[in-house]
Parts: structure tokens; sequence; C-alpha cells
């Protein structure tokens, strides 16, 4: 893909500053907040079933992360959701250990078959999970998949009719037809708790700002795993490469985007 | 104000170390008790029904922070908030997101209707908001005021009977009759998910050991916006400006707030 | 005792990867899952009813922290718990804010009365008040101990059956016959939220791959006080302590254990 695309939208999350709303999990909810404002983007956090249809009204898109799912959390999730759907709001899922017990699995199906979700963005072991291809997860963490990782992510963006975004190594972006293969990012990304969430709310940045869903998702991806390499060189451990990913993040210009973005369509 | 007031209420927090009971929302608890700390003071977390009105009798001050309300914590607050009222113990009301959802606005004015509320610390469309004279959010940030910001945060003062604690660019304190703008600060503070729920945190503490609750908040302000200028010296983007926040609000001695505090009554 | 053996249990941790489940509080929750990565464990977190016993038959450890305790994690905890018990899972329990309010003081002891607890970690005062010998915790924080700390630890271990890791200047570690003081760690650990939570999560992964848990526990003391010498070199405050102490963690090497462990058996 042409750099000038990601950073074209790079661009347009920092003119527009979409409000995104999460229902999310209570261990990273922080790092989410404060990485949507570095993406250039504004967050706002509201999961009481009283105002979560007024609050989604005025975002540029949802994020619904089960990481520490509730039922009262599912049903909010269910609300701000179908709101979303008639607003013409898009929806990114994060189905955070899907796989790792019934009622994980059964949420993430329940929304998927409740909500038009636009953009499904999970690691491997979850796709795998719910392409019903073959996976494994342990906790929150991907074990992997049965078979060819893109074909998984195929399987699963046809069968569930969204864009899926796979992260990974390599990470992998379908809507079903095309396939993009993001190849920014660094390793120390998988040591720190919370990337995978924080990477669902980059993407609802770029996908509130741009009509193609995958390009979009495929651009954020490549922008945070820039942030991620630009941090990697500063880093001593986890921490000091997590102060250097938001810093990286707030400070990515289009330009650095544009020349560094690895996205190559398969 | 001379510099000593807000310097002797800074050695005053150090010195009686007061136990800062939050009930407050999941985005930012990490961040409050840790400035907390930073200010000086101790916090704790505690929003059970079955234990806030046993845990507010130790507290020094109580912070309400609805940023992630639920019904359930609306209860808990009120149990505290009245436990708080008959011990004479300080309430800072924080209506993080007020205006941006119908539920967050009634349960503010429940709150201000219900409780003694010592310090409502809010930004300039919260405020505007409560005061009825214009302001907007959205999500949980300011879209500013309809008309002079003084004005505002005077007829709110007036109107709920309580001391308003307006933050923005220049802090507006008052009690609705004498007004204290605060100078102190740096917009690196704004691009920062929770400084205006840390910000009510040092209040807090602050109000927690004088008798003046518009002198304290004003110095709490100074000194948390003081600590925000030696942080933005070094940082090279939000999260390394975090990291010298808490670092430079816990190293802050008295005689830099004396020689730097900058509040001027109008 | 010797450095090998925390050395070795240090190097197991790494090999293995054990997942630790914890249901924990809103506070503290990321830097316990940072800090177990950090650790060389996997983290999950997962409270809801529906889903604990599955989880938790997954896990190596099982970390109960009633830091912001709910009747509702209650009922999850001991869901989790005896489906642990029955797994032979050990289940390190962290009694924050024990005799601070009679709910927590309750939720600790009908903990300790339904489940077997391998390991329980609290501060001084939380284990004087558990076993009864005399106590005062002020929010969270220990206020101290009647008599003497070792004497208290060894009652509260007899009268459990448990081992009590009681952390401190000096931290003391008993299964009621034997006692380790550990006498790594230093004060700027006192200073920043989640210290103590954070030490049981360390605990757990330490637990995870051995058999005997008071060494264990007083292995991961060491670890967690060594990692914490070490960024206390670099540290200019709180936060950047912080830093330093999930790096110093993450790139802690058996070897540099082994040499700087301080662990003396009484």
């Amino acid at each position: 893909m042409d750099g000038a695309i990601p950073a074209g939208l790079l661009a347009a999350v920092r003119s527009k500053r979409p409000l995104i709303h999460h229902i999310t999990n209570s261990v990273t909810i922080n790092d989410c907040a404060n990485i949507t404002i570095s993406a250039g983007a504004a967050p706002v956090m509201a999961e009481a079933p009283e105002e979560v249809a007024d609050m989604v009204a005025a975002a540029g898109a949802l994020v619904l992360n089960i990481g520490t799912l509730s039922a009262t959390q599912v049903e909010a999730m269910l609300a701000a959701g179908r709101r979303a759907n008639d607003l013409g709001i898009p929806v990114i899922l994060d189905p955070v250990g899907a796989g790792a017990t019934p009622f994980r699995t059964a949420a993430v199906l329940r929304l998927l078959d409740a909500l038009e979700v636009a953009v499904l963005k999970g690691n491997a072991g979850e796709i795998g999970v719910l392409a019903g291809t073959g996976g494994s997860v342990r906790g929150v963490d991907s074990g992997g998949v049965t078979g060819d990782p893109v074909e998984t992510a195929l399987a699963c963006a046809r069968a569930m009719g969204t864009v899926v975004s796979m992260t990974g190594a390599v990470d992998v972006v379908t809507d079903g037809s095309r396939v993009y293969l993001v190849k920014n990012g660094v390793p120390a990304m998988d040591r720190l708790s919370g990337t995978g969430c924080m990477a669902a709310s980059v993407t609802a940045a770029f996908v509130a700002v741009a009509d193609d869903r995958a390009v979009a998702s495929a651009a954020a991806l490549a922008a945070f795993g820039r942030a991620g390499e630009r941090a990697a060189a500063g880093a001593r451990g986890p921490y000091s490469f997590r102060t250097g990913l938001f810093d990286e993040l707030a400070g990515l210009t289009p330009d650095d985007l544009g020349q560094h973005a690895r996205i190559e369509e398969r």
C-alpha cells in the first residue's frame, strides 16, 4: 500500500479528533484512554446501561472489549452497539480471551450475531476459535491457529461478514477478499499488557475517519507498530518501552508513517 | 496570594498525611491513588455500599468522581457523603462528563442536592452546564461556556452554595464572593488522561488540612500546575511528561511552590 | 538461604511461564498484570461468576486481592478458590485493608474459612488483625502490630494453617515453624501505590513452580525487592522508580538474584 494512504489517515485523525466510546476491561482501560489521545482522537469510557446509548451518539466509533467481561457489561455493549448501528457509527470488537472460557466465546458470538461489527480485532488464537477453523487461547494469550493464518482470517471475515484484523508478528487484515499484511511492530509489544487492547483503540480512531475499514485497520496497525519500532530504540525494559510507545505515537508524523509503513497487499 | 500560603498548606499535607477516601472511575483510579501519595497524603479507594460509611470515617476528605458512574456507585456516594457530612469531613465532587449524558447530569444534581459539597471541581463545560448558564461537554472534554468563565463559576458557586474550582488554561476558584485565578500549569496536562481527576485528589489533600476551602483549592491547583511546569521541561511526549508530573509533585518543596505559585485574587 | 534456591526458582518461572489468574482490585490491576509478565509469568484477570471456575482450571496459581472488594467479587473468589482447591492449584490471598472496615475483615475470615489458602500475604497491620494478636490499619496502610512482628506472623500462620508472608522493611515469611527474614527492597517501594499487590502477583508466579511455598514466597519477595534496589539507583521520584521497577524485574537474571538475595532463616 502506498505510504500516502496511512499518512493521510493519520493526518485526518489529528484534524477531526473523533470521539472514541469504549466499553472495555478494567485492566487496560487507562492505557486505552491515553493511547487514543496519543493517536490524535478523544476517548470516553462509559458503560452504565442508563447512558451508553446517549454517549455513543456523539462518538465517531465504538470499541467493545471483553477483557474483564460481566453479564451487565454484555447488556451495555448490546445497547450501545445497537444505537451505533442505527446511527452508522462503526463498532470495533476485541474478543479478548475468546476460547479461554465458554462464557467469553458465547458472549462474542452473541455480540457478532446481534450487531453489525465493522472490525473484529483479535489475536490469532481468538480468530481461529471464532472462525471455527481451530485456534487455542490460554488466559488472554494466543496459542496460535490450526493451518495457515491468512486462511483463518479470511474464513472468519467471510463467516462473520466483517473486517478481521488479526494481530501477530505479521498482522493480517482482510475483508474476506482483499488481504493486507502489516509488517510494522516489535517483539517488545508482546511483553507489555494491553498492546492488543490499545491496537483496537487506534483502529477505532482510524476507522472513524475513513470509508474503507480494511484500509483504515491496516493503517492503524502500521501507525501503532511504527510507534513501537521508534520506542524500542530507547527502551531498557517493558516500562521504558511503554513510556516511549505513547510518546512516539503522539509525536508520529504523517511523513514518518508514510515512509515507514510496511503494508503489503497479498 | 502570598506564596507563603500555598507553601504552608503543602507543608501541612506532608506533615499530617491525611487519608483521602475516593469513590472514583476505573479509568484513572491508579493515577488518583499515586498522585495522592505524591502530594503527601494517603489514598484509599472503597465503594462497596457495605463499607463506605466505615471507611470514610477515618478519612480527612472524600472524593466523589463520576467518570464511569453506575447506579450502584451513586448509592455508595450518597452513603459515604452523608456520613462525611455528619462527621464534618469535606466532600470534593468531580462531575466528570456532566452534560454529556442526562444520566451524568442528573446524578450530579442529585449528589449536590443530597450532600453538602465542599468543593465542586470541574472543567468549564461541566460547570457551565451545572450553573445553567450554558456550557458544552463532548465525552469528558469541555467544549467551553457561554459568556465569561468567571461569571459562570460565580453563578455556579452561588447556586450550589459551594466552592467552585473550574480548571482550564487559567483556573478559576471561587466561593461565590472571592475569586482566585490560578495561572500555573502547562498545555501538556490537557493531553494526558486523568489530569482533571488528579487535580481533584490533590485538592482533597489540601482541603483536608485547611479551614478555608477556596484558598486550599487554589493552592492545590497551583501545586499541581507547578509540578506540571517542572515536568514539561524534560518531557518528550505525554508519558515521559506523566512520569515527570508524579516525580515533580513528590519532590516539590514548599519553597519552590512559595516562589512560583501564581494565584491572583480578582 | 543459599542464593541458588531463589535463582533456580526465577529460572523456573521464566521457563514454565505459569498462568496467574487474578481476582483483584481496580486500582492496581494493570500493575499486577504487568508485574506478572515482568516476573516471567502470564497474567489473566477474570471475575465474572460465570467463568472464574473455567478460567482458574488453566492457571498455575490464583491471586485473590480484596483491595476494592464487592459482595459479588467475594462470591467469584469463593467459586474460583474452591475449584483451585479441587485441582490442587495454590491460592494466594492478599487481605488489603483487613482491619480498616468490618466488611473487609469479615470477607477475609470467610475466605480463609472456606478455602485452603496456600499463602496469606499482607502488611504487618493486616496480619496482626487477622492473627488476633493486635494490629492497626488505616485505609490500606499498615499501622503496625502489637508486640514482635515475627511472633505475629507465626501466630497467624499457626491459627490459619497457611504460609504467612508479611511485608515490611524486613519481610517475614513463615509456615508456622520455619521463619525466613527477607532483607531486600528499598523505602521507595512504600511510596508507590500497589507494590503490596504486585508482591502477591510475583509470589503467585514463584509458588506456581515450587513445592515449598514458604521458600517460594521468600524467594519471590527477594526477587521483587532486588528489582527495587536496582531501580532505586536511577530514580528521580516515584514514577521513574516505577518505570525502573518493571524494567529491572523483567531484566533480573538468576545470577544477579543468586548473588544479591538476602534471605535469612531465623
